[in-house]
């Protein structure tokens, strides 16, 4: 993409509103606009980022035997009063009344939704196990709305409804997402810690929060520094097979939440020298609920016997608007975001540091086309604006990687390329960058691990 | 994908509710369920078709040079009072009360929040063209919804907004959007005739609706048969070149809906044998509507001369969710869907005709992988069900291609592969099957042309 034909209005001044870095520099950078409270527009550059994350969280669900679908934005009041949860949900859930004078609401999660497709269609153990997600819009009626889109009203989520025979087959279930999760959060370059969690107004007795460390984090985390070096389990999991042995080992480790936490149980299991005692964003989380909404909903399927039985369910989220600015509180400097690869907007800037100069601008059209073909992610900078201004500029979107070409080096026959996170620059010849950034950015977009 | 771990809930029976074939076909194939009036879920079957539809729209939209983003599905009613809408829209748009009683409102349609974004930031005739896009669920509260996702309340649209310093630039961005929705449905597999239309509440002077011929369309429509032979322009086409060739050539042949249609012109224009009076849908919309948003809302910009205007806009949308029964409309036979390979859910169904026969079932799990390898998207009939239920079940879904197994084929090295749209069998060695498939999918996929 031509910066000239980009839309991309990044901001010089600090954003007053903004309380924590990554609202400023989603503002800074020109990702996101307020179009009021709680509600955000997602600007070129924020959306591809959105998208990067969607593919990643896809491929991993559909690794893992979820299936996706998509439900409305909107649903009808009746279902949750089959439930109960349309009184008990209190003001965050947005009641609507449309023409006719008939009870809508934004929805906040689908638990009643997707229980009322299942009972539509399924009668017999024997179409069991079924996991079904969709990443769609949702709205919770925060009463303060805050942080950017970490804490926005509308939001979009991966949420995945799993529908088992019973506990023993819904756990496998549960066990599939757990290491669906890891993988997932990995992928993006992220280093997130399974925690025993509340289920809220969710429900069940089984949860755990995916936990991100940030100092900005909206609560106090506990955990066993160990848990910071367990493999991720490798791309070719077996998801049909027995996944008990990671799930395990990952939850060997002490790690609460400040709700869950026992200060005495963490002390006496967790030597002083490995205890983290940090802030931690939440990044996603799993419930096992059982037959809480197939109960009251009379979801049921017919056993090998005979007998209906209410099938046994969780669910399973991942907040795609609120995983963007976790990224960017785990990933900046001072000078702006510091993208992992696999979900950098660009994975390449090109930088021509002189637009009116006839041969350096030949040299970076030229590197343009071979950046394209070589199959990189490019953005690039071909405006008019001077060298400061576009390494500001390009320090602060974060792209991965800068390759710079001047009037000077267009005439030698040398590129430079800059390393965004680690600032190290290296002089070559202009013939060699392409391969080399490829030979780079390749493994680092970890969708082959 | 294996039948036995998908959710696709064909029903045998014929929907009473349905009105149109293609509402009756999506719900007979598992593509939609209806949650509420107008409000519908798409099951994962539909859900495949609805993102294919989707990823031709974004690369024929980006080949264009418009640029993709996402705003919110709630808008504050403040913008709609800054353009006047807010009370002239009526009771399609469903307006909503938050939590602190402010006025919110489900996007029908998003050119005061675009505009919005605009005048934001961009301050300078150098910024521009600017042409933004995005794909997001909209509502319009239709007093009696019908003819399911035909004419649905939440909808799915992609909707892109054009910014430009005066009528002939927007014209020229015009042509852009002609060209690229030319090339969007023909890579559908659709003939769309573009239609002088009526701007209703969008406004503006100049509008092309894009209609699908079809006995069940919602308006008459009245052309030249000439249009239907006209050349779609070609994937190399140079969107920054001159486009006014293409659009002439396409809007000279006689073509309107019956809002527009002068019968004495049309009876004058057109010699009789190359009338054709029918019913048509429309499948999008092009809008020319000058400064009627910025001039309200003061979007202007400074041109050379230091004086600043107002921006020339216009809007262009496509219903997703509306295409796929137009696309149904004008593809089934009397058993079902014939889906066009570049939007079918699937290109090949692999149907093992007895999953208990071991050399059957081995055969079938080894052709299922060499397809998966070779590219195909596949679905795998590996159910215990019988034939003839089998292949009904493969004719109403409408795949493409159906690669047979049975028992005696395996035994004796010989395929079936059955034609969906052409009824036409051929036997042929096992081992010659997946590249017959591969080199009659490839070109049809329509994604090189």
């Amino acid at each position: 993409m031509r910066l000239t034909n980009y839309f991309l209005p990044t901001l010089k001044e600090e954003p007053k509103e903004a309380e924590i870095v990554s609202h400023r520099l989603m503002l800074r950078a020109g990702m996101i606009k307020q179009q009021a409270a709680g509600l955000y527009s997602w600007l070129p550059l924020g959306y591809k980022v959105l998208r990067k994350i969607q593919t990643i969280i896809e491929q991993e669900q559909n690794r893992a035997g979820a299936i996706q679908m998509l439900m409305p934005t909107l649903q009808p009041a009746e279902l949750w009063r089959e439930s109960g949860r349309y009184d008990s949900f209190g003001k965050e859930m947005l009641r609507i009344t449309d023409r006719h004078d008939r009870d809508l609401l934004f929805g906040p999660t689908n638990e009643e939704m997707i229980t009322d497709i299942f009972r539509s269609y399924v009668r017999s153990y024997k179409e069991l196990p079924l996991n079904l997600y969709h990443i769609q819009w949702k709205f919770r009626d925060e009463i303060r709305p805050r942080f950017g889109t970490m804490r926005s009203r509308e939001f979009l989520m991966k949420d995945a409804y799993s529908f088992d025979i019973d506990r023993e087959a819904a756990e496998k279930t549960y066990q599939r997402m757990f290491v669906a999760y890891l993988r997932t959060y990995f992928r993006m370059g992220l280093t997130a810690i399974p925690m025993r969690a509340e289920t809220g107004p969710i429900g069940g007795d089984l949860s755990h929060e995916f936990i991100v460390l940030a100092e900005t984090g909206e609560s106090a985390v506990f955990c066993d520094r160990d848990i910071l070096q367990k493999p991720i389990p490798a791309r070719d999991t077996d998801f049909n097979g027995d996944l008990s042995a990671i799930v395990d080992e990952w939850t060997t480790p002490y790690a609460a939440t400040e709700d869950m936490v026992d200060m005495e149980e963490f002390e006496q299991k967790v030597p002083e020298e490995r205890r983290i005692a940090a802030r931690g964003i939440e990044v996603g989380q799993l419930f096992y609920f059982g037959s809480k909404y197939s109960a009251s909903m009379n979801a049921n399927v017919t056993e090998a016997d005979g007998k209906d039985v209410a099938v046994h369910s969780g669910s399973y989220g991942i907040g795609l608007t609120r995983l963007v600015p976790a990224l960017i509180e785990a990933f900046h400097d001072e000078n702006g975001i510091v993208w992992p690869v696999s979900v950098a907007p660009f994975e390449v800037i090109l930088i021509n540091l002189k637009a009116g100069d006839e041969l350096c601008s030949k040299t970076c059209d030229s590197l343009y086309g071979q950046l394209q073909t070589a199959g990189l992610d490019v953005l690039y900078d071909d405006t008019s604006g001077g060298a400061g201004g576009k390494f500001a500029n390009a320090d602060l979107v974060g792209i991965p990687f800068q390759l710079i070409i001047g009037p000077r080096g267009a005439k030698s026959g040398e590129a430079e390329i800059k390393n965004r996170k680690t600032g190290e620059r290296e002089t070559m010849p202009i013939e060699n960058a392409v391969q080399y950034l490829k030979d780079i950015i390749e493994p680092e977009r970890r969708d082959t691990v």
